[in-house]
């Protein structure tokens, strides 16, 4: 489904505010729990942990990633967010996944919302990803299985690159910067798509075309919704004044402001491109249909009157004279040749020939 | 009736300021005031008060909400505002029900004007509601009875979540959050109805198809209206400075802020759709008008030039040899077929069928 | 004549600026000047004074209301406005009557630039009316007698409401304040004239339906510029600094800007409302052209194969066995009707007929 | 020509900055400078000064207006340039007359670029003024012979007005505001052109009225160019802490101000007019088509049926019963008649006619 | 390729940041690096450095300007940015050649995204230029060899103009204001190739006309995003606070400024430009379908009540007595005639011939 939907449906209708309602699309797998652990030495990695088991945060000694996959069951999610501390409202907006990205100040965390796209059978899918970052830890929420992450995951085991030299604020860089190198990739999918609709439309446009166009159209302003307020939500984490982030971070949150920049330029001039083949279909239709009526034009001007001409000597008058003589035959149809070769001169001067 | 509307009308012309003048639909239903008040422990409602019978204000021990259902008696309003000692001008505003929202400041009240909207039979309909925020009460102002606060009455019965045990500005802001998750149904069911058209569109478009756009079109100019004002409301009541409103209660006000963000988002968006599916309207309507004159075309430039054949073979000159042979009525059969096959392959070239 | 007009004329090219050129329509009425003063207990209105009997401005003991109609005679206006004190550039800015609302603050006095609008015989008449004050005088300038001041001076006849109580800076407010009432007049009947336009397009749109859109098009455009600049005219002096207006005055005038920014908006909405038909009528027009070449097709189409038909068996060819057979005129007819009834369930299926 | 072209050439291409090069139409009349020295008693004129024969600058005493008109010997503006201490940027500029208005300040001299406009021949003719502002005189380069300072010259010589009582500050004022009124002018022959244009439209549109509507479009892109930025140079000039000004003419250039403002609404306004006349032009053009083939629509579909009929009894078959009867004939016709006004009856009540 | 492409590719996917990965065209052939160094007396000029021979950076005694051409061997780049102690992230936007223009301080030097405009072969070629500026050096890294700056080459061979006098500031303006002139030789072909899509509008509008026009759009919207940022880049330069750049340069950044900022307005215009030539098209297509139309309109309309004429006195009825009138005949024609000319009086009255 494409129409943009309000973020909060009739089923939370006069419940108290706090109380956590998923909405999103039902889901059946279950939920899992990862949980990294590490420093520049340690690393320790645990999968499908129960809440129960989830370490202290903050930890104190490393730094603790902890990613939720699966948003449904609102009660595995409100008991890692008590573990963490997070107020009611952050809760509540972390299983409501039709959310625009923003950035929230809370007293010991930050509370950051994404939302992550990916290029799947030719649509654009696009998951809410919920990131938390506090003293010494990092928690991120998914709608489903499958991320962006898994580079970041194998730099982490491998060590490779500063990642494990840093602490959380790095990490949560990192994931930033690998959501906003995901749109790059759905961008490139979505430039090729353009540039065939464009072909098409020059080739031979037809209803399914302009289906394709009007398409394009409304996942450019789906994805316009996740872009312009991203580049907000990293403009005002690298302007912000939060403990939480070290000075030396800001030329990398920079960086992804600029990348989350050109996302949104490229956005805006894919619309801009998008009207353009909009209007370039309408031309085309407009001067295709010219055409048809040009060719209608010529055969009709030229055949009406010649049609009258045999239509008059078809006439059963009896004293019609020119019907007796020998050349009146020939005659008659010279002059229709005449009439319709002095149409065509006509027309090809007007250049419609 | 649907055309946007001046809030004051002739009526007012020439009265001093200050003067209440009820403006909007009449109604013939009485005016009925409630009252409850509560803290923690206590809770007491009172139905159809009279003014007189008002408790006082603030009542210093109690959190009261009086809720005021019709505005069209206004010397029953008046009484009420001079109770609570509101000013003449926010009087006049109460009773005049065409304001955009709004939020002003008073030296001991807070007065905020939102619109409450319903979806009812297939149309928006929008109800003015004022609020009052003093020190320990907060007053509201309906047009009429039936509204989307049962829910926060059935919590101060129960006594449910935090509403008892915090003080007006919470009050105030549940009020505001359900008038503004109405909202998110009344957009539901927008977005039902442009898919609606949508699919009219692409499958029979005709002139109330025409109409129905254009009639969405409206209904959202008109939804811009009561939804960009209640933001910058939302958002001055969030940053502002009144002492009547607890530092805390500000994570919530953000919470409102973030909603009807996210509802003006998704208006502007509708906007875009509406936008979109009157461009795809148009263009469809051309790609058909094109069809049509194609077949047109086709037919008319296939059979004149026959016709006009058998025209000239149906006249009545003495002298046309070819009318004896035995095979020249085959031979101009064959002819015929000849022309409108070539006409046909031509046509085929060029797509036209 | 609705042609937007630049302000100053060829009539002052290469005047020394600050000379006095009457610019706007010519008037033959005398110009009248009236002076109404008045405080609490007093009252006293004189009409027709001649300007050298003009009380001393400022009064000290009354606040002094000069009403100026007519700016034709630019001696009279000078004779005033030299009384009062006021600089060349005002004067030369009160007898141009072309210009947008703005406000200046002078060192003793407030130059308000204002246009009052009146729908007269069906289309909106607009007057220029420049406001003074200063400490305890106004003086009001207009093009012509007739004006929506009659009510204000009402209220100073009988001492109702507020108005004989304050100064001169209530005056100014009521004063603007019946300015911007009246334009809610215009915008009533404006938008009663958009319907009307609205039902005639959907009923029978013809070329006066588009003059009528074009003309409410430009009327307002022509509103617009009466009416923005206002709004930031009544803004300033609502957030101005200037010791001629008190404290207490502010709330009023947050009013009238409430008002304007309602005007204003309502003026919005009317644009888009008028685009919004414009599109209606086109699409209407292109809707029914639409009809118009589906008729031609289909009758076209059925007939025109028939004709042919017709033609083939009205050649002379003495050879064609089928015209002696005796059932080959009842085949033949059957034959066309059987190509009628195909054609047309082609085209019932093509949803044409 | 037209079209908007860049302000530096290819000529200038690798050159250092501040290299004197002239880029703008070449011109063959012979340079001319003209001095003007004044205080409140004396005056004194001199026209064609050899550039070696200026008067020092600053002069002390008197107030120096030097006027050169003509551009194109670079040397004469350099040594013009050169004796008045002018930046090398500076004099780059002056000879480069393809520059948006703009306003610089250097440490003892304001800099500003204004455009005068004139209409000639039905265009509007531009101009670049290259305007200097020093301690005690104002050097003013012009591209031609011929401007709108004329009345300024006589108003100096006969010390009419304040212009002599004042210094270089006002004089430059008086410069500007002779400039703007320039502009009303220009202005007023657009309007007229503009309406003309628009009965035209109404009245007989054809490709002519098309290019000229698009030629406004096009002029009125060009007048916006001068006059934007035009305001912003006023306005800085007003708010400005330059001592070259005193504070005394800020009024005076408020004044300015204001005009530049009301040239720029109109410029607006004209633009919404000439594409409402657009608009217009296509609406009735459309509407225009659509009767054309309403006549061709009800003609076709009367007679194409009727022609059949005339075509079937037109066939050659031995059997056709019907052609013996005597009153066939005269029943085939009512018939045809029937027929015909079946079908009139039908487009009357489509209202087609 | 015209298509907007996003500028990290999926060739960076996962890898951490600050990993130099070459986006943009492959090419072959190999890096050069050249090296002057001056000052006021002292002049050296080295083509083909390799990196490990390159002057210590800062040099103290010169400037130097190190120029890179070529991108894609991305550890000769790593090897020159090391030895200038740029920071990861700076190397890793040189060899992003898909960036826009930007500014970015970092402590001991400031890191300029330019890209430099080529018109080849009837396209815009835009090249990516980046300039490090630092204490007494400036680096510039091209993507391929050949461009704009042989003029300044030259000025610094010959000592030509201040440039030698200058420091490392005084080249990076030079080198700014050489690429910002470049543009506007862009700027004159592109201005040109408009009024050539323009004539031929008029002319002769066809596909290819239309095709020309969409071409012309999307390299405007091209041509902007690499114009406005870099309107920004200067602004924030000349604004700055930075110490590498000396008070003095402001003037002539101002300068530049000034250029890009005409740059960016001429390019808005041309944009409006093409704008209007589209709706000029589209008007063209229309009226001349529109002259279509009436061509057929009118010979049809003629043509078809004549034929069904011819056609009545075609029908073989026994009995029609007009048929054996000796004038019947030319009663028939002078009749039809009469209905000829009454049609062509109609159609004049009408306009339509």
């Amino acid at each position: 489904m494409v129409t943009p939907d309000p973020s909060r449906s009739s089923l939370k209708q006069g419940l108290p505010p706090g109380t956590l309602v998923h909405i999103g699309e039902r889901r059946d797998e279950p939920v899992t729990i990862s949980v990294i652990t590490y420093d520049e030495q340690h690393y320790d990695e645990r999968c499908a942990v129960a809440p129960e088991s989830l370490p202290d945060l903050p930890d104190g000694r490393y730094t603790t990633w902890i990613n939720v996959n699966g948003l449904h069951e609102t009660g595995l999610v409100k008991a890692v967010g008590d573990r963490a501390g997070l107020h009611p409202l952050t809760e509540e907006d972390i299983v409501n996944t039709r959310q625009r990205p923003k950035l929230e100040e809370y007293d010991d965390y930050l509370y950051i919302v994404t939302r992550m796209l990916r290029y799947e059978e030719g649509a654009v899918r696009s998951e809410q990803v919920s990131l938390i970052l506090g003293p010494s830890f990092v928690i991120s929420f998914q709608e489903r299985a499958g991320d962006v992450f898994d580079p970041i995951r194998e730099r982490l085991r491998l060590g490779k690159g500063r990642i494990r030299k840093e602490g959380a604020d790095y990490l949560t860089y990192t994931l930033l910067d690998a959501v906003v190198d995901g749109y790059f990739l759905v961008l490139e999918e979505f430039g090729d798509a353009i540039e065939g609709i464009e072909e098409e439309v020059l080739a031979s446009a037809d209803a399914e075309t302009l289906q394709a166009i009007y398409a394009a159209k409304r996942e450019l302003i789906e994805l316009r919704r996740s872009v312009w307020p991203l580049r907000e939500v990293v403009g005002a984490l690298e302007r912000g004044e939060s403990p939480l982030i070290q000075k030396a971070m800001r030329v990398y949150l920079r960086d992804v402001y600029d990348h989350t920049f050109q996302v949104a330029e490229t956005v805006e001039t894919y619309r801009d491109t998008v009207a353009g083949v909009l209007d370039l279909y309408l031309s085309e239709q407009s001067r295709r249909m010219s055409e048809v009526m040009k060719v209608l034009t010529v055969i009709a001007t030229i055949f009406i009157p010649l049609t009258f001409i045999a239509g008059v000597y078809g006439m059963n008058f009896r004293h019609m004279p020119e019907l007796d003589h020998p050349w009146a035959y020939p005659a008659a149809l010279v002059g229709m040749a005449t009439v319709a070769i002095a149409m065509l001169i006509w027309f090809w001067r007007k250049r419609w020939i």
